[in-house]
């Protein structure tokens, strides 16, 4: 495995420990200015700030913040140069604090990376995550 | 624009006629070998031999062809060299013989494209295509 591919295997762990803990601007670090966020049935997210507003409207709102739990396996990672891709499989658990059932879901993302000034930052991601019931899904 | 642009403009466009016509050989010429096809709530789809067998079970089945209109609209096309990505938002109406209410699907794909020996092809496809009523979606 070379460099870069570690790089950004180490880029996915940061994110999901990030967002576990909330910490918004470590997540933030870990994205291009125009990043583009695809899922289906919304339309896309584009750039940074729209990001960050859409997590501190979260944030703001009063609710506590939800319990995250994610689980990456990484699928394929291809690297040209200063961009990439990578394919994963992931798996996500989110639990309100109102004590509900817990949320999953589950499927397979594909981004586009970007290596900018030496470090790697996620700068397209199509998400394709499904709601999933059972561990097997 | 320059002509790898042109050429993957190109392919988007012989997809959806080909599609339209059910001319399936001339979709598989436009992927690779190892292809991988992604949506929401499913399995990946790998490999060109895995497309045309369930485009095959099709066309077997004795259902007649569904009739088929698509609109894409590419919002980004990025090529380093032998590869590229592509963003495009994508609509299709699919109506069947028997006479349904037709199906109408809408939203956006993010794909990896691989210029093989001159000439590009489809390499992995995230397809984010959700249920879509209006002609506004």
């Amino acid at each position: 495995m070379n460099s870069d591919e570690q790089e950004i295997r180490k880029l996915v762990a940061t994110w999901m420990e990030a967002t576990k803990r909330g910490d918004i601007q470590a997540v933030l670090n870990l994205m291009t200015e125009d990043v583009v966020f695809l899922t289906p049935g919304q339309p896309p997210m584009v750039g940074k700030a729209a990001f960050e507003g859409a997590a501190n409207a979260q944030a703001m709102s009063g609710d506590a913040r939800p319990q995250f739990e994610g689980a990456s396996e990484i699928q394929e990672i291809k690297v040209f140069e200063d961009w990439a891709y990578m394919w994963t499989r992931l798996r996500v658990v989110i639990t309100h604090a109102d004590g509900g059932a817990p949320i999953i879901r589950a499927g397979h993302t594909l981004s586009i990376l970007r290596k900018q000034a030496g470090k790697w930052a996620l700068a397209r991601d199509a998400n394709m995550l499904a709601p999933a019931q059972s561990q097997g899904d």
